[in-house]
């Protein structure tokens, strides 16, 4: 947490495993109190940018609920209760793309929001990525399976097609954390 | 939206301006209903990654509530009633920075949510960033204004400084639009 101190939080929405919400009482440095500071709690996940040993990126097309048309998308889902960050991405790319990996490279666990908090987000570089299994996804959504070159990737996601803030933020960053490795 | 059909919505909680909870009722393209669905609604934001004409980078070193310490921040801040991104970015930037820019790059605007949507980040590198008058923030939060190098920015991103998700997309994608353009 920063230096606001959180002097009391009470419980105003308890959804569902999906979501709860809360109102906290926040003291600031200066000594003024917010008494109404709305706080969101959502599952923590993870997202995974899986790339072969002959460097092409295993991805999806897909729809989700929020999203308008088709995005691509990463390997992704919610850590399950008690879960390590870790071992949830290697179970989400087993599960989706059937795969499991040589080196798993931890890009950052980031909170989705910087006044609610959210969640926070586990984004990974799954390096050396091959077909071990059949996929095994419970996902709703239906997805295809697309397998793109380093420079497909960056097309696409400068041409604003992967439509979410932390598969944006999973991609750019396992561009980066690849190229600086060379 | 998605081809999954919103069959209704209701509210659950009206918070403030600052929160709206819905659940929805929601078909599934196989026919299934899910009648639960919770839903948030945040305010849509900007983040603006600033760079002067001999390529530094205008950021903050900041503190926000559901971060842990300090963390390396772009310009951003909530669109006001009906303002246009891109309004909200120029004016953010003039605000928090006392700055303009030549030249602005959308970078894209992606959904923070991909099951509760919860709002729409949208993101910007402005380029030719230059002071035009002092900055005057009405932020909560102190904010240390730091002018770094490009590599000083990557490396920064690689480790992790950068601790929010939307921050990490914005960085990334700037700092993969501007190489593009060279």
């Amino acid at each position: 947490m920063s230096s606001w101190k959180t002097l009391s939080r009470r419980i105003l929405l308890s959804h569902s495993k999906y979501l709860t919400v809360e109102e906290h009482s926040v003291e600031l440095p200066d000594g003024r109190v917010i008494d109404n500071w709305p706080w969101i709690i959502t599952p923590d996940f993870v997202n995974v940018v899986p790339v072969t040993s002959d460097n092409h990126f295993l991805l999806f097309r897909q729809e989700k609920y929020a999203i308008d048309g088709l995005s691509l998308a990463p390997v992704g889902g919610y850590l399950e209760a008690g879960e390590e960050p870790l071992h949830a991405a290697q179970r989400e790319l087993l599960e989706e793309m059937g795969c499991a990996a040589d080196e798993w490279v931890h890009l950052g666990s980031f909170k989705a929001g910087a006044n609610r908090g959210i969640a926070t987000g586990h984004l990974y570089l799954a390096l050396g990525a091959q077909r071990v299994a059949e996929p095994d996804s419970d996902d709703l959504e239906e997805q295809e399976r697309l397998c793109l070159s380093e420079r497909e990737v960056e097309d696409a996601l400068l041409n604003k097609e992967f439509k979410l803030v932390p598969w944006a933020a999973n991609v750019g960053l396992a561009l980066l954390a690849l190229r600086r490795r060379r």
